[in-house]
């Protein structure tokens, strides 16, 4: 046969990939479960209805469709100007529209303010390239019946907690408020029905510069006195300083005039992280800096605008200092979760970046105290070995098996290499007292 | 929108339910990586041709297939006489093709002796019925690259120890080997080509009974002369004790002149088990026992036969005195995994019967120590709620906050439910030091 490649743009995971990817989700689970957010599972496929229902944005036109079962020939001609009319299923292309349908089918069983841990694979066919995978693990918490900016609070703690705890201390976050753009966008002038677009545009600033968005707002016919209004707010004079989180800052990023509300409900949010965190580190002003002055790992962004339609309030992202992108992001998107139920249901969501934390974590070394290798000479009874194999086990060493090469040097390597940490060679008749266990370098 | 259930014959599961299942993965993983086994990842779906090249049986008529995407209608209309034209992908229907796949793709990285565990769903559209679904876990381990009852020994003691570690102590295995099965139904007079067609009839032993499989035998136009032979030996006189487990035992199961090769690595393979079951066990003799004197846990069944046709050697199943219906079973295949490769390469699997596992042990509690709910008035501000929470945590709880309502009652019993163990009121302005925790029975 000839190619014996995984299907295209999808990953094996090789046993130390494997065991890395395992640790950072069993770090994250633990570490979530610590804050009261219980892990729920939903089978990989939804109906194709419920994929292509308009809640997954341009997701869904990535969505790997499943053929239906049995059709003949006549369906099949059938379907030729419905390709709609193959599928009945999908693999899912998030894990957001998963927990809406999980949430109408369950609600029940669930308590009124639901803390839900998923972590599991999505698929989405986008043309392969590096870095980017048409199978990734997406790891998503979210809050669902929850009006309050608690909810946030306990989101965003438990979020930085998890980054400590996956060695990546320092982590902060990045903070906007959706009202606080719409609010801004109504100010300086422009229509309702352009806003998303403008949204589009000054979601690249990071990327284009000032200078580059207000010229892509006029190419794409923008309002004009709204533009140079908005042009003349990026020309406004300012301080760099944006420290520390508060009214004053906020209010400071801003035109003149924002709501109060708006303005309160993201302080007290970041008074809650901050009280968390101080709550939680030993040395308060410590670990949980992240370049945070004040005890607040909070920034104010006024132009962060995350990509999907749903977010309806605060929107956030996960910074931390090693890296230039973010570590995971999400917002508040209370008119979504209850469309399969027909009624609002408020709720708040984070997706840590699991896939770029486990790049960013080394391989590092097992947890195992000890693994040893039995290197064994070839007339070894097998029950002989094997009894020595589960004694060393029984006290609490991983065992491998390995029957001595001409090559000892390069077993012993290779052994290492795969996380083992000493090794003793076996002759007949060897008991448990004569194994001499050394260490592998 | 109508239904809001999850797609037909699949499941979702809620905290409760999902917490279980990762423990016993948990288990699993941690027991297997002590016998020196390393876990992977595929991805869940394989090219279509590979899932459709005749190594998964029966299978392979199951499995769901992916859509192309870009289809255009002309495409559509001229598959409709080949509809595996519409599919260039499929949803994997077991672990075992993929494994070998793996196995091709990844071989020069891997030690000459592989011993993988996966632990994934699989998928298969099978008519949904009770306690069987079309998106379920399998556990494979599997040892390639020996072809000596070594690889035998070594996963049989380390599913046996991964049994007791789930609190499933008493397992013992039901062995016999295709080579006897061959042997047995040529001493019979079988011809080569009705042999298969043969062992399908004998693995319906338990459910038809002996008069049952002679008489379906015969229907199917079986050699006369050889279904007269078998029925005769079936007729034998002959002790009903199997035990113990030995040369002597396995012989008297067989009609006289088995080839001792076939004996001698059963035997073998028996005593290594025991030998590693004793060295395991605090007590010799005691939880090994499960039924096994001398020892040895291991049944011979001379009409054991496990369905898939590629096995080559040994095959086995692992019963347990609680249940009447296997907990796992596997065996050897030789010329399988390397069928990508285009060479034989030795391979011997076992695959843990995880659903029915997890359906056996209790709902249990959970490991955490201490998991506690703050009730807090409705009053308390967000930031005092969160650093309570975050104190708590770090004293190492889990931590969940419920707003007061009028039926604390009812909520508190809701909490234990979910597993806390504590909780405590807290009203604005409380600290760590006034928080008094009180047992949720």
């Amino acid at each position: 046969m000839a190619s014996v490649n995984p299907p295209r743009g999808m990953r094996d995971f090789l046993p130390a990939d494997k065991a890395r990817r395992e640790r950072v989700l069993a770090v994250i689970r633990e570490r979530y479960r610590a804050h009261g957010f219980d892990e729920i599972e939903t089978p990989v496929v939804e109906d194709y209805d419920r994929l292509h229902a308009g809640i997954g944005g341009d997701n869904e036109k990535l969505a790997f469709n499943v053929l239906k079962r049995g059709l003949d020939a006549e369906a099949i001609r059938a379907a030729a100007d419905d390709p709609a009319a193959l599928s009945d299923l999908g693999l899912r292309y998030d894990l957001t529209v998963p927990l809406a349908r999980f949430y109408a089918t369950n609600r029940a069983q669930l308590p009124t303010v639901f803390r839900s841990i998923q972590m599991a694979p999505v698929w989405r066919a986008e043309r392969p390239q590096k870095g980017r995978y048409r199978q990734f693990v997406q790891c998503d918490i979210d809050i669902i019946g929850d009006a309050t900016g608690r909810a946030e609070a306990e989101l965003l703690a438990a979020s930085l907690d998890t980054l400590d705890a996956l060695g990546l201390e320092g982590g902060s976050i990045r903070i906007n408020d959706r009202r606080a753009l719409d609010w801004m966008l109504e100010h300086f002038g422009f229509t309702p029905d352009e806003r998303p677009g403008v949204l589009i545009t000054i979601d690249k600033l990071d990327k284009l510069g000032d200078q580059g968005v207000v010229a892509e707002l006029r190419e794409r016919g923008a309002s004009a006195s709204a533009v140079d209004a908005f042009e003349a707010f990026l020309r406004r004079p300012q301080t760099l300083e944006f420290r520390p989180y508060g009214a004053g800052q906020i209010r400071k990023a801003l035109p003149e005039g924002v709501p109060d509300e708006i303005v309160a409900d993201l302080v007290a949010i970041g008074e809650a992280v901050g009280a968390a965190r101080a709550s939680t580190s030993p040395s308060p002003g410590g670990s949980t800096g992240g370049g945070a002055a004040g005890g607040v790992p909070l920034h104010f962004d006024p132009f962060l605008v995350r990509g999907m339609g749903y977010y309806t309030g605060t929107i956030f992202e996960l910074a931390h200092p090693s890296v230039d992108y973010s570590l995971g992001g999400g917002g508040r998107y209370d008119g979504m979760i209850g469309r399969f139920l027909g009624q609002d249901v408020p709720a708040v969501g984070f997706s840590i970046g699991f896939e770029r934390i486990v790049d960013l974590l080394e391989a590092g070394a097992d947890a195992a105290a000890s693994a040893v290798v039995l290197v064994h000479d070839r007339d070894v009874p097998v029950a002989e070995l094997v009894a020595l194999k589960a004694a060393l086990i029984a006290e609490g060493s991983r065992v491998r098996l390995e029957q001595r090469t001409k090559n000892l040097k390069a077993l012993l390597e290779r052994a290492a290499a795969d996380g083992y940490t000493a090794f003793a060679t076996v002759s007949a008749g060897a008991t448990r007292g004569d194994l001499e266990l050394k260490p592998l370098s």
